[in-house]
């Protein structure tokens, strides 16, 4: 879906509206309102079987007789209507909403009809929103071609809405906080255009500076991550997503997979392809008025300036974990601080002016973080008996207009300050009402600047297809002789072409049980894709000794499990015990779970994801930034592990979910690793399809 | 401090101001405008040698030449005349507000003189408020005895602000935000009336229902835990604590006492004593609001309202992790609700009343939902189109008037919805703009209510004065001779007068290390205070097997430390490792430190805080909430260790601390603890004074 093909659609030179209508409260008669009375300059047809006039205006009595071209048909008639109608005019008209409900959302039979209306537009080449949508806005042509009243004032925010309800709200909101819109768009069913295609279409879009999502669900995470991490580079992207709670549909056997959670990996695709996620319906709100106004800040220097004390310690609590930091002030700048305050006045950071400080002092304070090149300044003010609120509005607002500067109001108060927020609005500036929300907001707007730089390159994960021929051949073999898993030599042998080395093993026979060149201690196991769980049937024994003890497991085991097979392998010492696997995620596809293995595994949950693609720096970036970062920080002492040997076992599960579609489930539990240079080592290796 | 005592204070029958002037922009013109113009019907009286007359009434030379009876002085006068003034007027006047600044804030010179004041203070009886104050504001007696201007609403939320210009900050806010007072007090140094006095005291003002303090500091720890435990039994005390990231200025040398963080501290402490924690300043607004209209959730059931799904799912979102949740609706009333709604409509919770929804649909959902005993109902609705918003409010409000329902509108809009704010407000009914903050602070209310509930009685700890005196013994003995610890013999025998067992030990000399009666494999230890880290420097031996392998080690130790003690202790296994200490907090003294001990003691920081007085039951509740309740849960298919077991060593180190203050630092580390009825044993234990 070109940029070109969906400016029709958004930008359309002539519209029909379907369903046009007179009637009161009909949604038909909302459209024609808004369409042409709020001052789109296209041309507008009404359709209506049931009229032959609308107000002075020819009413046709299907799509097809208009004798015009439609760039675009907005469709507000029974959802039974809507196929045949598209069918008949797709010869002309290439671009329609749907607004009628009755489709997926309803049920099976809803859901049969709209991928009816979805084969047909691809077969030919239609472009439809919806349908069960509000419809869209553009406010720079004065477009509402929606049934949301009113025309937003006009702005660089984009927001894209998979709840009309909440689209309307918002809007009603954002009119009272001076948000202004390039686009909104209710995207309902996400039949044919999703959060992806919009992501894409509004990166291109000139008007458009910030992109704000409110979605439930995520339709093609594999296109989304392409298409959010393109986009970020570019402006920034903000989703609101809801529902953290939902449970995942697929149950899931093996081990890592249960550890999982879905939203944590909603958070994982976020963080990877740039988006930055808000926390709940204020804090988007709050992004969106940030980045719409604010330049990204290039620097996580941070000064604050306030007139209260107690403003100034909530602001520096808000500092704490975060990536933005409270400035060292240079000495010389301390030292005209000092000259220039009253001696009571604390010249470290956060600046406190003292709670009788006028404009002067706070433009005396702005000129020196100015001059020091602080770039982001939280000016606090809370208005005391004496203070005079408007002027220092008016210094602040002064101070805002220089290119190197990112200063953020937060005003506190109630009708004392009313003023100066509104001259602050009319200026372009973000009054925050309180210090932990403005350090918050500015905190993610920092994060996404970081993004951009460290992200210039998208990683792509080639496909060796000699090696996939490899694996596939052992895991095709398998399937022919109907097992559902791999044993664990075959495993092994897999996992050799991506590079994972297995602990010593071989097969023990009667024959060869004396001449097994593994060495003791060593382990036996029944080596069979059925008895998936040994140690709990008696499968697995460890710990032993000598040739004597082999014989008489050896035997006991072939009692137990007559016609398995039987190996043994070398059991060696480890260093850390990590826990590896592939877990099939409904939206993202495969993704990596890693963690720390042993008897703490469940306790302490350390667990992380990652998502393909990426390259060897950034998933050796991550794991030092993982709950299991200590084991490659050498902690208490100890020399650390190598967190480089271990991204390559990370790069290679990736590449193996990619040229293994078939394998349902994977665990590598336990992978030994060593601090020492010596290579990982997979004790044992569940291959599940 | 009596309350009758701070009445005097709080509700004058007469007041002096002292600096009182008529001069533009001097703090003692706007005392007597306040004092004098807003409606305080007491008598009032002016001092200041400056003036004959202020306006039309005396004004008196000093304090002690008014004829009639002062209750309340209030100073705002040079720092530096403060002291006099009180001293000679301290026969007549007992009640003083220190205005003035220029006292601890100020340095050395400045806390001097406070302590002198305070002195004076104590030795006459005197209560002071201040210094360096705004004073206090009593709306239900029209009294502003402070300098912020203006008149707040009467109300029934008590405001405390250890920052007088925040709490002009929040005034302001809260005029527009509807909130109202019964008192508003500015502490400022909180020389003599802190956090804990006022506690008390408004605990007891039948005017207050919810008390609001925004502190930077706790005054005395112990105190303020006595009195918050027990005003929270009878009212809310919401807290907005700044200072998070303040570094605590004592330097800790011992383990546990390095892994301690004071915020964490401060937070264990209200919830010890039922004070609500507010994260931020929007927070603590939206506490405030709810508990001063609201009544306490009884339950924890809620349900949730909506014509637009995506407010639900975000609501539904908000709930994740709470005590507070979403009813199961019952099988009957599901039944109801369906005859009633369209059949779109979902009638699980959240009830999603569909877009089109009007008061109809509300009231009937309400009514069910009344019927069905659900206490806390969230009313959701965004402006669509053809939403009568004005006649949902009335609805809502007229179900909020039934006893036994508390019902939070969450109306998300601007302009549309601003009608119904305003009629919600007239009728004492809190609207949140979004579902999560509302969720969020009626969460915060239930969690109260459960405390009352849970701690009807508070815990004592009663001092064991017969096994004080045998522990003193032995650390009396020490400290005579000059030593910096216990012994590992001394200290085990100290242990053993709190029931807390050591591992088998004893001395070894040339004499006895073959007759030990301690069995192999046994460690070898240097017992000196002088040598605490005896790893590093040689002076432990772990591991030993035979006689022949200790007389080696014991050698060669004696060689290594000379003329120093040495110890051979049992080594013997465990179930798990646990740390265990004391860390004398600043602000609140002892604090018991437990958390896993072992290798993973710094990568987990898996370490829990406990303040005394606690009882049995109580310390074994937070076990089984704490950092490391798998072990006492039975992880992994393991029997459970066993938390009474553990409560009681807990509880005798509460003992210990409190009968041995002289005790800085206290460790055992490690403790060894058993899932199989052994009991606990102490493996190295650290008492340092």
């Amino acid at each position: 879906m070109t940029h070109e093909k969906l400016e029709n659609l958004f930008a359309p030179k002539s519209i029909a509206i379907v369903g046009a209508s007179n009637k009161k409260d009909k949604i038909g008669t909302v459209l024609v309102n808004n369409i042409a009375k709020l001052g789109y300059q296209g041309k507008v047809y009404f359709v209506n079987p049931a009229y032959k006039m609308i107000g002075l205006k020819k009413c046709y009595q299907a799509l097809t007789e208009i004798p015009k071209e439609v760039e675009l048909a907005i469709l507000a008639i029974p959802g039974k209507f809507v196929y045949e109608t598209i069918r008949q005019a797709s010869g002309k008209v290439k671009n329609f909403i749907i607004i009628s409900a009755g489709f997926s959302e309803t049920g099976t039979a809803g859901k049969k009809l709209e991928e009816k209306i979805e084969k047909l537009a691809r077969e030919k080449g239609l472009h439809i929103l919806g349908p069960n949508c509000l419809g869209f806005i553009a406010p720079p042509v004065k477009l509402n071609a929606s049934f949301a009243a009113g025309m937003p004032t006009v702005g660089n925010i984009a927001f894209v809405s998979q709840s009309g309800a909440l689209a309307v709200a918002l809007m009603d909101k954002a009119r009272k906080e001076h948000l202004a819109f390039s686009k909104i768009i209710s995207v309902g069913n996400k039949m044919q255009i999703s959060e992806t295609e919009l992501i894409e279409y509004l990166g291109n879009d000139l008007r458009t500076k910030v992109i704000g999502l409110y979605l439930e669900g995520i339709k093609d995470g594999e296109k989304f991550l392409q298409a959010a991490s393109k986009v970020s580079l570019k402006k920034p992207i903000v989703i609101l997503k809801a529902g953290k709670t939902a449970k995942t549909q697929i149950a899931i056997a093996s081990h890592t997979g249960a550890l999982a959670g879905s939203d944590e990996i909603m958070s994982v695709a976020f963080e990877k392809c740039g988006v930055i996620r808000a926390n709940d319906l204020d804090e988007f709100l709050n992004l969106l008025k940030l980045l719409s106004g604010y330049s990204a800040p290039k620097s996580s220097q941070c000064a604050v300036i306030t007139n209260a004390g107690g403003a100034g310690v909530l602001a520096t609590d808000a500092f704490k974990d975060k990536q933005i930091t409270l400035a060292d002030i240079s000495a010389a700048s301390k030292k005209k601080l000092k000259k220039i305050l009253p001696s009571e006045s604390s010249v470290e950071n956060p600046i406190d002016l003292l709670g009788d400080a006028q404009e002067d002092r706070y433009r005396a304070v702005l000129d020196i973080l100015h001059k020091e090149k602080i770039e982001n300044i939280f000016c606090l003010l809370t208005p005391q008996g004496q203070t005079k609120v408007g002027q220092i509005a008016t210094t602040v607002i002064e101070y805002s207009k220089k290119r190197d500067l990112n200063v953020i109001p937060v005003f506190i108060g109630g009708e004392k300050i009313a003023g100066a927020l509104e001259n602050f609005t009319r200026n372009g500036l973000v009054n925050f009402s309180t210090p932990e929300a403005a350090i918050g907001t500015l905190e993610k707007y920092r994060v996404w600047q970081q993004f951009r730089q460290d992200n210039a390159k998208i990683a792509v994960l080639k496909i060796d297809r000699t090696r996939q021929q490899q694996a596939q051949v052992i895991i095709e073999k398998a399937l022919s002789e109907k097992r559902k898993a791999l044993s664990f030599a075959d495993a092994a042998k897999v996992m050799e072409l991506y590079g994972i080395a297995a602990v010593a093993y071989g097969n023990v026979t009667e024959k060869n049980i004396n001449d097994l060149k593994i060495g003791f201690p060593l382990a036996l196991k029944v080596d069979s894709d059925l008895i998936l769980h040994k140690t709990d049937q008696g499968g697995l024994r460890l710990g032993i000794k000598n040739e004597e003890e082999l014989q008489k497991a050896f035997n006991e085991m072939q009692k137990s499990f007559p016609g398995e097979k039987i190996i043994a392998q070398a059991q060696v010492d480890k260093f850390a015990e990590i826990i590896l696997g592939i877990k099939r995620d409904p939206i993202f596809g495969p993704v990596i779970v890693y963690g720390l293995g042993g008897i703490y595994t469940e306790i302490f949950k350390l667990v992380n994801f990652l998502l393909a693609p990426m390259n060897l720096k950034e998933i050796e970036t991550q794991i030092l930034k993982s709950k299991i970062n200590f084991i490659f920080k050498g902690a208490r002492g100890q020399a650390a592990c190598d967190a480089k040997e271990f991204s390559k076992i990370l790069l290679a599960l990736m590449s193996f979910a990619k040229e293994n579609p078939q394998v349902k489930e994977f665990d590598i539990n336990p992978l030994f690793i060593y601090n020492d240079k010596q290579g990982a080592l997979a004790v044992d290796i569940k291959i599940i399809f």
